[in-house]
């Protein structure tokens, strides 16, 4: 059995540009995890995150579970639910995490901002 | 007592810049972790890990320990093991590996390129 997986959402993300210049608007992050609530297939445990510590590259999504590498992927816009959501099933299928560069949502392919080895 | 802290350091990392423009020049992620190697106190676990996907900001480093939140440095030189050292010894002092800003080495509270919260 496929084990579950963690996509850890960073509810604290702004944008770095002026698409959130209004402070009291809700945070694109926050509006990416209510997105994502609801939305994500059987195995992907939302948790949601305060500061991933990727404040210049959010939104920030990370991804985690036995035995697989941890990825964090940055970049992303509080609409992209689901590239976030095929990036996770797809994480979720491959026993190491290790989804084949070519596989993965494009939006993925080029916004890695870094990822670590499972515990060994 | 403290438990024992993985120090994961990327030893595929080259510079962004022209500092190692030779192709055939030890790479300076390689130097970095020779550096720590016999360097670090007890308790710290030195890993070599192949590329920790941060390589527009490397060289890379990354701190993960029992209950703690895993950090990943970027932006390092290879002769900057001291810091290195001393940012994982203070890690690895912190039950949960949060050393406050002003508390950590000053590489790192400039460098931090993302952070994972621990297993819950």
């Amino acid at each position: 059995m496929t084990e579950t997986v963690d996509l850890l959402v960073c509810v604290t993300c702004r944008y770095m540009d002026r698409r959130d210049a209004d402070p009291d608007a809700p945070r694109p992050g926050r509006l990416l995890a209510d997105a994502l609530a609801g939305a994500l297939p059987e195995g992907i445990t939302l948790r949601e995150t305060e500061c991933l510590s990727n404040c210049s590259r959010g939104c920030t999504v990370a991804l985690r579970g036995p035995g697989k590498w941890t990825y964090v992927y940055g970049n992303l816009a509080a609409d992209q639910a689901d590239t976030v959501a095929e990036g996770a099933t797809k994480y979720r299928a491959h026993p190491a995490g290790l989804v084949p560069w070519r596989e993965r949502p494009e939006h993925f392919r080029k916004n890695c901002i870094a990822r670590i080895p499972p515990l060994e």
